[in-house]
């Protein structure tokens, strides 16, 4: 009979666990076999010795069996989604989901709320005046069907296990653990019965993984979980070392979203158009619509620029209950009044470095984010960002404009963000590049 | 604030905690605050890191502070005790507290029970009959006085944070972490308010620590620790390759000790006597009793051979209750009938090795020792050993005798026993050596 303290000593010392005993370990966990002290003592070991490519699996493949799959195969479509790590301004589903599903795929897109310096896309979809994230699943599916996307929230059904190990993964400090975050990840994205899936790997001063080596890293083993789960996926690193876009908030996200949707962006938030289209462009390849990534990029770029993608996007507003009328005013957003705040910077010289967390940070201590997940969200401020790395600013010249209820009460966050830029005499070394690398099987 | 995570990450990521953390995890442990998950999570990042000196220091001294201290400073003569790490046939305890409380030493000898494959002090002293070895802590002084040792169990009084601790360790395979065994031992031994202490770190087949350079460790943290809170302390790295002495099994060790007491020792018994005349001596030295190793070795020898040894372990046994005829009749220890088995060995040549764990599970297994605490022991049965390391056999002889109840029951341990020889043509490179190292400070 295998036991809890068996299997932590074997992983302690430094041995693969095998399937059996990593099933054990995730049914264990749920039923109560493997006491919640016993669990958090065998993540710190995975912290420590890492998992190879068959226990990854099983980790992966046991948390998915945890919980319901669910099952499109009636869908016609091929079935494909995207998912990003997190980062600050980071808002490409918006976008991808709509142009995705005009370029011909089926995107059953099942996201997040937000914590600490990131925002959910959960959140910024509720910023549209009566849309519903919580569907049933035959909503879900009925979304599905009728629009190409439909958007919702992890439910309880889902690889419940991870639900479980997450909040033990939070309490102990054992969240960073790679083979953790697989499992995680994947067992979700696994559960949607996905025929391809993209990852966003974020890197740099606004994503959980600062460093690029381990972002790298995360990007291989989710590829490799992926592919030899039975899902074609490949990974993009990309750069999170200052917002993405200009956008920080979820009202002003979702409103340069609608831009991008529209063609009207904003020259500062062709990063966003760019990474979109890159993503959507491997999901299209991969799900067998386009051999190749060019014929793939010109079929997405197709989707947006032919409006078809605007249209998607506002035939899911209406499935999902919310006022469509903010695709043609973007402006319809802003349902109250807020304060525009002007964040000077006091010197001239160069932005040489942008701490992307603090920003994240400073728009969540107005009320655009969360410190625990129970906190209330308001979606109308936020944070637009004028300067970006590399650009040369005179004295006076706005770091960007602060979005607030009370000027006085923001007078923190202004510090904040003023403090998360390096302004110096001399230009950055090298500008950053947006995509840094790619992953693939 | 410090919370748990931080504590768990800053070990997590290599670095050294200070006094104010790790007390917050030490008092968190009992009141709450932190976590059973999240002190183990702990705990496991601490076998995989490490403590430095101070961490080591902070952890003794808060698990010591958990509870209560004794203070023994009104009786004259010195403190001392000895504490082993455990092994098979591991008794000198028995010879080592009359000795030294007849060389002029205080000896407050706070003793466990048996687990798995090795015996407590505890429960040998149970086989002679009427021994009581729960006392209250004013029955302890009061036969400390009188006799110059005493004999109990812990207290849930004494370090109650290491009672916790122990049971998370013992749950998460944390067993092992140098940093906690030191703890766990010396912020009992603390509470004892000792002048002086002596280490008996086994290493080898019968041991926790079966590596040498393990044991090596153990005994130099423990060394330092020690001495770095007050207490002249010394350890002795000793061989724990087969069982030391002959007899394994609670009466019969007894018998063993009683033996060495009254100068009747057997042959084989012999290292058990030296043993514990070294490890006295240091006990003596450190004490301050003699200036020299030599002369503390020769006034422990005149203890035991005087014959005043033994008279202070009847006056022991006549304080705690115990039928003290048994200094007298060794033999009034077998109340009754045991059958003695022999075991052979099926082919001649030289014994090599020898696996001391095997022999003390093969002893539990007829009910000489516990697989689980709450588990009875029978006193009466064991193992005497006749075949030694280096020993020449030829075929039929005996590699000793097992003291049973029913030799059909018996059968697996003998078979057990017999496994643990090997036997091979050739002699084995080279002798054990009994005392392997001494760590000083």
């Amino acid at each position: 009979m295998i036991t809890p303290q068996e299997v932590i000593r074997k992983k302690r010392d430094g041995h693969a666990l095998t399937h059996e005993e990593i099933a054990f370990f995730v049914r264990g966990v749920t039923n109560g076999q493997f006491a919640d002290y016993q669990a958090t003592a065998l993540l710190m070991a995975v912290l420590w010795r890492g998992m190879n490519e068959d226990e990854q699996r099983a980790l992966t493949q046991e948390m998915l069996r945890s919980g319901v799959t669910l099952d499109f195969s009636d869908i016609s479509q091929p079935k494909a989604d995207k998912h990003s790590t997190g980062g600050v301004g980071d808002k490409t589903s918006l976008v991808i989901a709509p142009v995705a599903a005009a370029a011909g795929l089926c995107v059953p897109m099942i996201s997040g709320r937000g914590l600490g310096h990131t925002a959910g896309t959960l959140d910024k979809l509720e910023a549209i005046p009566g849309y519903r994230v919580k569907l049933s699943l035959a909503e879900f599916r009925a979304v599905l069907e009728r629009v190409g996307f439909a958007m919702t929230g992890q439910t309880d059904k889902i690889a419940p296990a991870d639900k479980k190990l997450y909040a033990l993964r939070d309490a102990t400090a054992t969240v960073e653990a790679i083979p953790l975050i697989v499992a995680s990840i994947m067992s979700k994205k696994l559960a949607a019965g996905l025929d391809a899936l993209v990852l966003d790997v974020k890197t740099g001063t606004g994503a959980f993984m600062r460093e690029e080596e381990r972002a790298r890293e995360l990007a291989r083993v989710l590829v490799k979980t992926g592919n030899s789960c039975g899902v074609r996926t490949e990974a993009l690193v990309t750069d999170m070392n200052q917002p993405l876009g200009r956008a920080v908030g979820h009202a002003l996200e979702v409103k340069e979203c609608l831009e991008i949707l529209r063609g009207e962006a904003h020259e500062r938030a062709l990063p966003v158009r760019e990474l979109s289209l890159q993503l959507t462009a491997r999901m299209i390849r991969l799900a067998g619509l386009e051999a190749t990534n060019e014929a793939a990029r010109r079929r997405a770029e197709r989707a947006l620029d032919s409006g078809e993608a605007l249209e998607k996007f506002r035939q899911n507003v209406e499935a999902q209950g919310g006022d469509a009328r903010v695709c043609d005013e973007p402006s319809r957003l802003f349902t109250s009044a807020v304060r525009e705040v002007k964040v000077e910077f006091t010197r001239a010289g160069f932005v040489t470095a942008v701490d992307a967390a603090e920003i994240g940070y400073a728009v969540s201590s107005i009320g655009g984010g969360r410190a625990r997940v129970e906190d209330e969200i308001d979606p109308l401020v936020g944070f637009v960002a004028e300067a970006k790395h590399g650009d040369e600013l005179r004295e006076g010249d706005a770091l960007g404009i602060l979005y607030c209820r009370d000027e006085t009460q923001a007078a923190p966050a202004v510090a904040r963000i003023r403090a998360a830029y390096t302004i110096t005499d001399a230009p950055p070394a090298q500008p950053l590049e947006l995509i840094k690398d790619c992953i693939t099987a």
